[in-house]
């Protein structure tokens, strides 16, 4: 029986990002650069006024006010768009509009709500110093600066300066292309009744979603019999569309675990029983030329989600390059809001519901109970060494819903 | 000049959940249930074994020990997938998998581990109670129960026992679709070089991936001209597809300003000064038979992104029938690593970076600053009436990035 720690820390040692390659900047949200972009033009691209007004010569309306306000001649009306470089002489004006270039010689504006709006002529008592107003030309970046990072997350805010600052395409991580496959004689696809021995196979349905919901893509291949051969055909095939493949079942200690019998002889697999309740037999190794992780899951459902939360979601994580610690974070704390037992030596992952920052258990904890499972917002994480959980202890819980996507 | 608090109130009073349909369980992942949904079949869907071991009547193996076992003749095997209905006679076993139906009469399994694994007789040294490692039908959903009720949020474990439960299809409130278009003669289309006067129209680019971040579904219609019939026109052909519309630019106090003089005359538009900084000018109201609501945010990239948080995004997830106050919390708290001011009588949305649980400033706060925007983690809320923040202060802040998805 090895730690949970021992069985994750194997699996983050070996898994890589997924090599890199460029996407356009609005199919790379949520990805992570691979290396670091430089602005291909500067920002603001050219010198414009940061508020709707008037362009003027500071000197022309230095010492104006409500008392003795300064009269200029308007010459020019300046909107947003206009591609015309004009020149605005001594004491003379021209209107213009948040986002629209300064005219040459003029330095600063004086704000439409500082006039009495004229067109023709107007009336300023606003006396702005040199430069008010004004956006200088590459003050927020520098054509060729390095605006991101490798390694940043591209939201909104980042692809919004990357499309503004000329860039077209980034290099990132893509996204890890994870085949979900479930095994077993007794599975039927989703959709079909099934019959007196058999269940539907809501496991790979479960393991889709989530993949999915940590940002990964998910090609569900459904379930496979138990069958040596069709199985590993099964596996072999989908080598080369997957960065990652998940089995659920097949891992235990039954006569007919065809999953354990087939990967044990193949690539660096290897199968243990790790400390944890539920969630025990864990297989997990590299397969083929590419060398694509394979986690092999047990297939009691709420063992197969614990699983996928505790040892897959970190390696997709640092698959897609995410740093690690970054947000989110991984735990999060709460106050047990009753008391329950747990099991001496193994690390239990309790389904339990938020009550604001307290919890409570979430009803049937057996691992084949999916309405329990589908009642809990958060598994709580109970360590090996505590065999009982009091009420007002502070418990680490794993999020069971995420929140929103970058 | 209306409230923050005001103005948000009056968008939420107004936006409705958009009109529910029917999807296919993983299509749904995300959405929020629109209708109670209850079991077809009860899980178990038969009453099975819990471990791999044997099927025993318990009385004939009451007693059994290390040093007395009890050796029984084992005259089958059942695998999971196992479709016959078997009986059990007295002072037989069968040997049985995890999740492979218990014969007729066989009342409880002694696991692999407390026998000698024996096929043709089994040496027996573990003693269950009757019942022990079996899993009832219908012990975790009974056929027809409420399994989920309306207004759940579907995640992986959701989705799992909708599909073993044997439900196909869910009635949900759908992802909201969301319209996005920018105004401005100034506006190139990103991948195109501006000439002089010109910018890349960065904004559509953002609020598409604002939209995406919150779960909505968006459609990016890009730059629209400063002129009011070509507008007027693409917002009504975007009607027929939109459950809202968003709108960046031309609602300041500028004579050009097409978006304020086009809508003023239309719906229940109506645009206010609010008191923040940035995001002052706002504008919104429902437009169409449909009722659609239509938010019209500034045009500077830190203000349009600020507004979007602050007014849409809650919009959005009420409109996707999200219960108000659900994870994820608005605020994050934190507390401020230097001090810094903040104007009086507007609510600040100051950029911020973490460092842990501590936040200092992200570098240019102007409104146009994208450099600064694209390095912020997250904005931190200062309230009207501080003027400053002092090193040590709590600030709540609103996260730019979010996590991961349902």
């Amino acid at each position: 029986m090895i730690a949970v720690e021992q069985h994750l820390a194997r699996i983050l040692e070996t898994v890589r990002p997924v090599r890199s390659f460029d996407l356009g900047v609005l199919d790379a949200q949520g990805c992570v650069l691979a290396a670091d972009v430089q602005a291909k033009v500067q920002l603001p691209g050219f010198t414009n006024s940061a508020m709707d007004g008037y362009a003027v010569h500071a000197a022309d309306v230095a010492g104006a006010s409500e008392e003795s306000p300064v009269v200029l001649p308007v010459v020019n009306d300046i909107a947003a768009g206009n591609t015309n470089a004009l020149s605005l002489v001594m004491g003379q004006t021209m209107r213009i509009m948040t986002g629209a270039p300064m005219p040459r010689g003029a330095d600063a504006v004086v704000p439409v709500e500082q006039t009495d709006g004229g067109v023709v002529h107007v009336s300023v008592h606003g006396s702005p110093e040199p430069g008010q107003h004004v956006r200088a030309a590459g003050e927020d970046v520098r054509e060729g600066q390095t605006i991101l990072r490798s390694g940043t997350l591209l939201g909104p805010g980042q692809i919004a300066l990357l499309a503004a600052a000329g860039v077209a395409r980034v290099r990132v991580v893509p996204r890890p292309r994870v085949v979900v496959l479930s095994t077993g004689d007794e599975l039927v696809e989703p959709g079909r009744e099934p019959g007196f021995g058999q269940i539907v196979d809501s496991n790979s349905v479960m393991l889709t979603a989530a993949v999915r919901s940590v940002g990964a893509t998910p090609y569900r291949v459904g379930g496979v019999p138990d069958d040596a051969r069709q199985l590993m055909e099964t596996i072999e095939s989908q080598l080369v569309r997957a960065d990652v493949i998940i089995t659920t079942g097949g891992v235990s200690m039954g006569a007919f675990d065809t999953v354990k019998q087939v990967l044990s002889r193949v690539g660096t697999m290897q199968f243990d029983k790790v400390a944890m309740r539920p969630g025990m037999p864990q297989g997990f190794g590299v397969l083929g030329e590419e060398r694509v992780p394979v986690f092999t899951l047990p297939g009691n459902p709420v063992s197969a989600l614990v699983s996928f939360h505790v040892f897959v979601a970190p390696a997709l994580r640092a698959m897609a390059g995410r740093p690690e610690n970054a947000w989110p974070p991984g735990y999060v704390p709460a106050v047990a809001a009753e008391s329950w037992q747990s099991v001496p030596g193994k690390m239990e992952f309790t389904r339990v519901v938020f009550d604001g920052d307290r919890v409570r258990l979430a009803g049937g904890q057996g691992s084949h109970m999916l309405g329990a499972l589908a009642a809990a917002d958060a598994l709580a994480v109970v360590p090996p060494e505590v065999t009982e959980v009091a009420e007002g202890d502070r418990v680490d819980c794993l999020p069971l819903l995420g929140a929103e996507a970058p």
